[in-house]
Formats: structure tokens, C-alpha cells, sequence
């Protein structure tokens, strides 16, 4: 049996063909903005079904439990996309499935989750709390535990990537693969250096989150005690064992980026691919944006691993956005106390073409006259040259700004 | 000569061929969320180059201009898609274009026209005089003009997207497309009409830009005096002559939709398809989402035909989906005017597991005694019942809700 357990090419191919009516070959799409000095291709699993790459390395290994195993069920811990890559290939499959979830995970991925079919049980606390929780399941049930990527079907099921990749590209210089747990890269990287050896394959982690980045440099595995990144789906404390051996036979470089990249990313992705990334899946293209790989001259492949971002951060990454490009701003403007200063203010910004969303007007600011107040206006710009524009002419007719 | 300015089938396959090596065969995408009784496919020109099809039509025309028409240049005039479309056109076929913009045309636009490779000219007021000195532009400089859509290559260039979707998905029984000037739809039923005519072919435009919808109700071409819906890119007063005409003949209703609709369904295509459309790319599936046409047990393929939304206008269109679905909320709660008030409201808040992101707190509202102030809050939240949850914790410990 020990053969059975090992990772190997044939076993990718097994996988490609049980996800034949499953999974989505998912488009790679040229993407004339991200290329500078090269050729990138966006290899888009946020189009998958279930919005991520985790139902393929789910439903192999799922697909491949014995009768009696099926039988008896399966138990998974996730907040996120593993729980839905779970949740639909159980349902698939027609076995029953319980899904352990932080009690604070979003209404909207629990949602998810059970609409795919699966048992959800809320567990209080954090991650730590729900697998603990889904390993008592297991030990109670006999359910088979499926791990979210230290597993060699899981892995086999991710590797199909790289196959599509190959066939897709086949003149692919390098791949850049999104890190967490290693399980996705390492699959890629398996697949695609036995095939085609000189192909590279990079990782990227969120340097708020980077346990294999900081595993390989060290050539152990370390423990970080707190991840503190937005990409969620990354955020990963501890690397697999096979995951990480896999890792430093197969992967060239891991390397990093910061929130504020990752949010780039995600709003470039938006405007100039018209592609929902969450912040896990945006890291191969910061990587890119970046230059924190050597890729000049190459043909790349970043792959967009995930489209699964809560609204409310969504949101956020858009305004945050929107304020870094001079497209909103805030101005806080000194005004005497007295009639026909605020029609006199709107009427500069509208005769500048710009577009008020939001005004908030006190009394209680120290540094100012008795009889002044401020007003906080929030408009909507075109870029940094109108909203000087907007201040120079404020200013000429004598208002003070802060 | 006449034969060579009518729309037929084998040009429809003369443009397919054409544009080979130009634009990509969008994805096609099943989605099982708004599958409803039915099967809802997404054919994706929000992916297409330029991010929307226009680049198809554009292209088209152009490659089928004499040499002479060619060193002469083109000229166009939009706001929007036809002129990225036909300024990447014109770089690739290797010509001078000149593309004439109204100068209130969101700086995004501007500066991707551009970067296209077009001659931007901006002109003063609204489309209507950026359209009247296109004309000028043509007759000083016998330059060829594009039109949008009244041109049978145009509309040509369009319908190959009929073929594609018969290609892709065999078993299509009706295809639903967004109705502006109208060459879109009338490529497509074109084409596929003569194919298969079985297949029902469905229109969808904003409720406040209706122009179609009322010409062929009124069955004769219909000026609108004003538009006035976001989606932009299918605000056309009035209707082209051949896609009057051919739409007539070859398509089977149009129907409207409201902007709340609109705005529904790109925040869907987000969180469940990870697509940015934009308004006008959003109508078909708002129009399969609010039961606007009878597809029950059909196999539908819902057009989204473009993803160039400006990003201010996204950033509110998500702003009030959260807030219709409750995961934004904004509380007025009435404080008594002594200290240790707010510790409590924010500890209320926190105990409930919602997050605050905005506080303003002021003492001037004639309704409340004079001794308390108003609290003003925004709250992130995960549904209704968690809002109702804070409100009821916020009146039982003595809170009064404003």
C-alpha cells in the first residue's frame, strides 16, 4: 500500500480524468495590461466552480475512498474555499459531508457552503477551535478527515492545473503560484517539472503570513503565532509536511508581497480584467505588478487562484483604491459662520466638474476662530490634477483648507 | 454594388474568419446560481479585448476598407466601448484613427482610448456635439466614419458571437442580449436565425433609455429626449435604421428593466460569478433574474456584454447592495449627554460581532431634549437578523432608536 500514498505523475493524470465533468478547464486569458518586458497570462480558478481551485484536489481525493469510507462520511475544517470545494463534490458523489466553521466565519460562506449540500456546524471560537472540533467528529463518526492540502490526492487533484497549463501555453516560461498550506504549488510544480523541467514555478505568500517563505529559509518548518493578512485564504500558521518536502524538491523561489499590494492587485484585476480576485488569488499577479520575480522576457502564468472575497471587504479595497488614484477625496474646509459660504463652495466644485457624496459640517475644532466651523466634503474626482484644480480655486476665492 | 452593402450569413462567417487572430472566443460559463427551473450560461465579452464586444464589429469594418479608404484614416465618436474598440482596430490594421469624446467622458475611458493608440479629441458638451464634429472631422479630411452600430459590417462583426454560442452550447434555446443602438442583437439573431431558427432571441433594455422597445412597440424609429439610466453603454436615444429593420424581422421581444435591477445584477454576477460587468453588460441576466421573459426549462445563454464600469459607480452600486441585503447598516441612536455612553453603544455593538466604520455624534436635532445628542453609526453586519439583534440589545439596556 505504501505506492498507493506517494504522489506521482500517473496519479495527476488520474485526477484530470475524474474531474473531466466536474471541473472547468478553466480560461487562460492574455492580458495585454499586466505585460511589461514580457507576456502574462492569467490562469483564472476564481471562475471555477465554487470560486476556487479547491474542489479539484476534494473531489479526487473524495472520489477515491473505498465503499465503506464513503459510507461512513467525511469531516472537513475550513472558513472558506475548502469547504465548498468539499461540500459540492460530496454532493456529487452522494455521500453525506460536515463541514466544522469558525463561528464567525461570513454569513455569506457558510451560505455558500451549505447550499452545496453539506452538514455546517458552527464551532465557537477560531480556526483552531472548529479542527479540533472536526477531529473529535472523526474519532466519534469513523468520518475520513479531509485535509485541506497535506494530502497526496488533494495535491494530484491541484497538479491538474499544471496539465492544463501545459496544454494551454506550450511555450510557458514560469508559473506563479499563490501559497498557503503549499498544497496548490505543489501540484503545479510536481505535474509541470516532470513534464517540462525548465518551466519555473514561483510562490508567493503575504508577508503578514509567510510560514513556507520563511520555512525554506530556514529549512524547517517554523510556526508563525499569529497570521495578521486580508487574503484569508492564505493565511496559513503551520506548512504541510508533504506540502513543504514537495516545496523545496520542486518550487525555484517563494516570495512575498504586502496588503497594500495585494489590494493593487485586486483593483487592477477588477478594472483592467473585469476578474473578481480575492486577496489569496491576487498575490501571483502583485508578485507580478511588483517585480518581485524575474520574469522579463518570459512568457508567465499567474494563476488568479480564487474569486471568494467578502463584499464588505470588497468594498473597502475599492475605496482605498479610489482614494490612492485621486478619484475620491476628502476636503476640510475652514468657513466663516455665516450665510452663503456653502453655496459659494458648491459652486467651485461643480464648476470644476466634480461630484459631492458626502458633507459633515461641525463647530468644535480648537485651532479655529469661534466664529468659524468646518466643513468635510467627499467628492468624486477624476484624478490628482482636478483635485488641485479644486483646492487652487478654493484657496483664490479666499476659503482656508486643512 | 448594392449586394455588397447587405448583411448576410456569409458575411457573419467572413468576419468570423477575420477576427481569428483579434478577439478571443469568450468562455462560455454555466451557472448553476442563476439557473432558476432552467440552465443559465454566460457568454463573457466583459472578457473580451477591450472588455466588451464592440472590438468585434469595429475590427471588421475596418479590415474591409479600401487602401485608399485606409490611408484616408477613420474617425468615430463614443463615450465608451466602440471607441476602445475601434482604436485597437485601427492600431492593429496599422491606420490612423481619431476618436472624438465628449470632455465629461470618465478619464479612464479617455486614457485607455489612448492607450489603444487613437487620437483623442475631446470635445466640449455632450455626445451630440462630439458626434456633430466627428462629421466635421470626416468631411475636412474625407477620413472614413465608424458608426456604432447602422452598418452591416459592424453588425456583421457582432454576429459572430452567434456562431460562437452555437458552437459552444448546442442545445440553446434562447439567447438574451442587451439593446442599445442595436447591432449587437441584430448580429446575433441574424446569424442565428439562419441556423437555427428555432432558437428564441430576447432583448433586454434599461427602462429609462427604451428607445427600441417602444420603436417596435409604436412600430415606427422613436426619439427619446432624454436617457437617464447608469448603464451607459446602451443609453441611445434612437434606434439605427437597418437595426430597426432587422430587428423587427429577426428578434423575438425586447423588455426593459430598472436600474435597482441593473444594480442587482452586477453586484450578483460579483459575488457568485467573480465578473465585473457593467451596467449595460448586466441587463440580460437582471432580465433572467427579475422572470422578464419566459425561459422556464430553457437553456439560456444570457450575454454580459461588457465590463468597462466606472469604478466610482461600482464602488456605489456595491455600497447599496450591502446595504439592501443587510450587510451595512447605519443606527441614529438618541445619547443622554453624560460620559461612559458610548463605551456602552460600542461594547452592545461588539458583543454582537458587528464591526463599526463610521461614528458621527451631534446636538441638534429639535426632536430630542435638550441634553441628549445623536449617535450616528455605521455598522458592517451579517444579515438583517443580526441588525435586528443589536437593535433589540440596544432598546433593552435603555437605548432609544432614532
Amino acid at each position: 500500500m505504501e505506492t498507493e500514498n506517494k504522489l506521482s505523475l500517473d496519479r495527476v493524470y488520474q485526477a484530470a480524468f475524474a474531474l473531466k465533468d466536474i471541473a472547468r478547464k478553466t480560461d487562460l486569458i492574455y492580458s495585454p495590461h499586466f505585460s511589461n518586458k514580457n507576456e502574462i497570462y492569467l490562469k483564472t480558478e476564481n471562475l471555477q466552480v465554487t470560486g476556487s481551485f479547491k474542489l479539484r484536489g476534494a473531489y479526487f481525493k473524495i472520489s477515491r475512498l473505498t465503499e465503506e469510507e464513503k459510507a461512513a462520511g467525511i469531516v472537513a475544517c475550513s472558513a472558506g474555499n475548502h469547504a465548498q470545494g468539499v461540500a459540492l463534490s460530496a454532493s456529487r458523489i452522494g455521500i453525506r459531508s460536515t463541514i466544522c466553521m469558525p463561528d464567525g466565519a461570513p454569513i455569506s460562506k457558510v451560505e455558500a457552503t451549505k447550499a452545496h449540500g453539506a452538514d455546517v456546524c458552527l464551532v465557537k471560537g477560531a480556526y483552531d477551535d472548529a479542527y479540533a472540533y472536526a477531529c473529535k467528529l472523526q474519532d466519534e463518526t469513523g468520518a475520513t478527515f479531509i485535509h485541506p492540502f497535506d494530502d497526496p490526492d488533494v495535491i494530484a487533484g491541484q497538479g491538474t492545473i499544471g496539465l492544463e497549463i501545459l496544454d494551454q501555453l506550450k511555450d510557458v516560461d514560469a508559473i506563479v503560484v499563490p501559497v498557503g498550506g503549499g498544497g496548490l504549488i505543489s501540484g503545479i510544480a510536481f505535474a509541470v517539472k516532470h513534464l517540462k523541467p525548465d518551466v519555473k514555478v514561483y510562490g508567493v505568500q503575504a508577508r503578514e503570513a509567510a510560514s513556507m517563505a520563511d520555512s525554506l529559509k530556514y529549512d524547517e518548518q517554523v510556526t508563525l503565532s499569529t497570521v495578521n493578512t486580508f487574503a484569508d485564504g492564505i493565511a496559513v500558521k503551520h506548512p504541510g509536511d508533504l506540502t513543504f518536502s514537495l516545496i523545496r524538491e520542486y518550487v525555484d523561489e517563494i516570495v512575498t508581497v504586502s496588503e497594500d499590494e495585494i489590494a493593487a492587485a485586486i483593483l487592477a484585476l477588477i478594472e483592467k480584467q473585469k476578474l473578481i480576485a480575492e486577496g489569496a488569488g491576487a498575490v501571483s499577479v502583485a508578485a507580478v505588478m511588483f517585480d518581485k520575480i524575474p520574469v522579463e522576457g518570459k512568457n508567465v502564468v499567474c494563476l488568479v487562484s480564487g474569486g471568494n472575497i467578502d463584499v464588505n471587504i470588497l468594498s473597502r479595497v475599492i475605496t482605498r483604491g479610489l482614494v490612492t488614484s485621486g478619484r475620491n477625496a476628502t476636503l476640510n474646509i475652514a468657513l466663516e459662520d455665516k450665510p452663503g459660504q456653502l453655496v459659494d463652495v458648491a459652486t467651485i466644485i461643480a464648476s470644476c466638474g466634480a461630484n459631492v457624496t458626502g458633507v459633515h459640517y461641525g463647530h468644535s475644532d480648537p485651532n479655529t476662530a469661534v466664529t468659524s466651523c468646518i466643513l468635510m466634503l467627499d467628492i468624486e474626482t477624476r484624478d490628482f490634477a482636478q483635485i488641485e484644480q479644486i483646492k487652487n480655486k478654493l484657496t483664490g476665492d479666499g476659503f482656508k483648507l486643512l
